[in-house]
Parts: C-alpha cells; structure tokens; sequence
C-alpha cells in the first residue's frame, strides 16, 4: 500500500500522498487543525480532506498525538534517533484502516525542567542528513531549538516566541497603540538590535508603549518593533545556550525571512533554510521507510 | 478649602478626602477605573464617588491624566523632584470645580529606549522620606522599578510583569493546564528559584507546561508557578541592573508578601512595606502642601 502522511498541528493538517515508488505526489492543507475540529471527530476530519486517497498506510506526526486528542503516543525522552522513534509509534484501529501516531520528545533542560516538542522531530528527520551535526530551529508559535548531532536529537528548548506575539498584541496594552499588524522592516531590525544588546526581554517588552507614547514608534510600526524584540531576544539566548554549530532553519517563506535577518545580525546566519511542510513530508516518508525497512 | 485626592488608575479609583488640618478623615475605593467608564463622563464617575465632598480642592494623579483619558498631563523626563512635577500640573475647569492634575514621568534607560510612569511618581512622594536614598519597587499590573536619591526620582524602569501573567493564564498554552488560580507556596517558590537561577525569562515559560505534561506539576499549582517564574524573572534582572540600596516596596498585603518573599530568596529582602493607597494618599498631600507653601 502506498503512503499518506499527516502533519496534524494545532492550527492546520497537512496531507502528503506518496507515489508507489515512494515519490511525493500530491500535498493538501486544511484549516481542521486539533483545536479547531468544532466537535467533529478526528476520524470524520481526517476522511473529509485524504478520504477519496484510501485505502493507503496511514502515519501522523504532531499535535493530534498529545494527551486528550485523537491517540496519545507517549512522549520518547531525548537523546533519540529515529530508530527509537519508530520504535514507539503507536498504532490504533480506525473506520480508515490502521493509523501509526509517531511519538514526540522529552528532555530535560539545563536547569533541570521538562520540555517537550511533538512534530519538529519528525521535520528534523526529514531536513536533517543523518550524519550531520546542526542547531535546528524550528520558529513559531511554539519555537524549538534542537541540538541534532549524527542524526540523533540530543535536546531542546522551546521559545513561546510566536505565542507571545500573539497574547500582547490581542490581549495587552501594547496592543492598544498598535494599528495593523504589516511588517515593517526597520522597526524589526531596531528591536531585534535592541534585544540582542539587552539579556533582558521582561524589561523591554514596555518600550513598545515608551516609544510609542514618546513619539519615537508609529502606530503601524509597533507590531513589527514588538516582534523584533521577541525574536532577537530568542535569537539572542538560544545562540547562548547552544555551542555553535552548522543551523538549519524549518519556516516557511515570512517567517524565515525573520530569523534570517535576527539570526545575521547576531553574526550567525542560518547555513540552509527547510520549508516547513517539505520537512514533515520527507520525515514521514522517512519514518515509514525505516519500519518498512526493518520488517 | 480642603483637599480631595483622587488616585486615578486603569482599573479602578481610590479617593481621600482631608480635612482642615492636613489629616486624612475618610478613603473611598471605586471599580470606575479610566479603562472601566463604559461610556461614562469622567465628571460624571468623580461625581458618583466623591459629589457629597464637595467643594473641595481637587488633585488627580493617575491613568486619568494620560493623553486620550480626562486630561493629559505630558510627562515630566527625570531626573525629577517634587517641586518639578508640582510645577506642571495640568490645571482645568469642570463642573466639580478647578481640577488639577499631577503629570507622568519619563526616562530613558540604560539602552536608550523611553519608558514611562504614571501614579507612582505620588506614591514615592508620599512613600520616601525627602532625604533618602532609595530602590522604590511599585509592583502590580506594570511593575516599576525606580531609583530615588535625595528625593529626587532619577530613573526607572519597567517589567509587565502583571500583565505578562494575566495574558498568559487567560488567552495562552499556559492557561490550558492550570486549575484555579489559588496561591501554592511551594509552586511559587519553585518558579522564583528556577527564575532567579536562569536569566532566560522567556526560555523558562514553558517549563509551565513541561512539567505539568510530564506529571512534575498539578494543574491546581500551576498558576502560583508561573506567577513564581516572573516576579523571580524581574526580581533577578531589576536587581541586577541597579546599585545596591535600601529597598522600599510599595504594594497591597497579598502581592508585598509575593515579592517580599522573592526579593528575600535573591538575598535583598526589602527594608519597608509601604500600602499603595497610604503612598497615594499621602504623596497628594505633600503635593498639595507644596503649592500652597510656595504661593
């Protein structure tokens, strides 16, 4: 049977159908992400955008795994290769045949805390030469910075960076002065810079309303200021924890665009860059090849 | 004529009312916060609360004097003493009679970006002696961190701290997890430790919801963690990025016990607790007093 991999976030669904040789030959993206199903079930969802390309080997990678979605596949603790992810794939009964759930990762952090990611392992596997050694970056709502070394992901950490953005600007008095949300390439660039100057973001985040109510900050400019900030402080802490190494960068176009440039004016512009959804594609199909493989 | 002192914030509204001598005779407290007069006339809610006072010589200090609100009083930079800001009251007629109103501060920090006061400036007027020198801490929804020498404010800085926790309880990740919103000590101590070791504030976040997905952390403590996560978070850099000097917190019993128990464990425990509302009320009065020595 050929393969149909599912990259199931929190927001969206992506769908990759491969080709009985293995060939990617068709992609889908649906806005029926885990918490936007309004009621419906995992199993209708997931009919409703691939059904018409069963019957085919199902497997998932992302949030749809996590405790209290569809099927929890029990977090893998780092260091983990992907033989040890395929290991743990957890696999169920449905009204579409059987579904495999790949597992996401723990790790303990430096300090000691629990971080866990789910789906970036799989976009790791997928953009990553399984030889290399790299600092893989995986930005948004959640970004997860992973030290990948012959293949295995020795750790993490994750950045709320674009969950952050999202709270202020909706929810908080940086907000209010804020008019539209288009980028504006020298307000990002100054607050980048002013964050990778200053270890301390809990102290800037505030001049996005300083400046504004000064004079200094445009109303149409604050939300690329407030986004500069959040990034360059990522940018700035996660280069600090981490030994330098090759970085790979899995966004796709805008947001690569970003930590391209934080990542530059730092002194350490991304070695390649992945698109996301290319990343989970080539993870999934690495995945199935492997059990296929050692079957 | 007597004094009526009006402390005017964001949520709500306090009003003191002196008596021919100068001594405070009665406190009203009032939820017609600036950001709460659903419509509401500004004459109209001082009436409301403090209309069977008068007349009376009226002083605002506050939120309500910020551009947009009853009348701006633009800001005074630092470093400020009291007769500078006694000097720019924004005085106007209503229907309650002449209405003076006490201006902001403003200052530039350490990395040339502007930040601003409003209401705390009387606080620390009415809370430090003339001739001291001291670290004022004025926590809550905006947290400042001001540097008083001689009774003159030099600077100041800024941490959302307040802010920051509600967002990220109400509309994040992080909320998802947490059961209530009661105090754990414990939870809190945690966060503080965690914070106070490790400066990457914005790196930590997670951990919230790390340790709860891998059964480190009950969902009824979570709250108490992450609000222990960023009063260490400000607690460690606030410190860090002022002289040593005698600590004068001004804040309500429960949030003066939060941070008196941070400021304890990063070894700076604070010299005096002073009530935000006594500060208020008795930094109007010093105002006051101010102007009528010097006409």
């Amino acid at each position: 049977m050929s393969l149909v991999g599912i990259d199931w976030g929190g927001s969206n669904l992506r769908a990759f159908r491969f080709g009985a040789e293995g060939a990617l030959s068709e992609t889908r993206a649906s806005p029926l992400g885990v918490s936007r199903l309004d009621g419906r079930s995992f199993e209708d969802a997931l009919e409703s955008v691939i059904g018409d390309w069963l019957p085919a080997e199902i497997l998932v990678c992302g949030m749809a795994g996590t405790r209290g979605a569809w099927r929890e596949a029990p977090y893998v603790p780092c260091p983990a290769a992907l033989d040890q992810v395929a290991a743990r794939l957890e696999t169920f009964e449905t009204r579409l045949g059987p579904v495999r759930m790949v597992p996401g990762l723990s790790t303990l952090t430096a300090g000691g805390l629990n971080d866990v990611l789910r789906g970036e392992e799989t976009q790791i596997f997928g953009a990553v030469d399984p030889a290399a050694t790299a600092l893989v970056i995986a930005p948004g709502t959640h970004s997860k910075w992973c030290r990948v070394s012959a293949g295995r992901i020795e750790g993490f950490r994750t950045w709320m960076t674009g969950e952050l953005f999202a709270v202020l600007a909706a929810h908080s008095i940086l907000g209010r002065l804020m008019r539209g949300r288009a980028h504006d390439e020298d307000a990002f660039v100054r607050g980048v810079s002013f964050a990778l100057e200053d270890p301390d973001i809990a102290g800037l985040l505030f001049s996005v309303r300083g400046e504004a109510l000064l004079g200094r900050l445009e109303p149409q400019a604050s939300a690329a200021y407030l986004s500069g900030l959040l990034i360059g402080a990522e940018v700035r802490s996660g280069l600090s924890a981490n030994a330098s190494a090759p970085i790979i960068l899995i966004a796709a176009e805008a947001l690569a665009d970003r930590y391209r440039t934080a990542l530059s004016l730092a002194g350490e512009p991304p070695q390649r860059i992945v698109d996301g959804a290319e990343a989970s594609a080539a993870g999934l199909s690495r995945i199935s090849g492997f059990i296929h493989n050692s079957i």
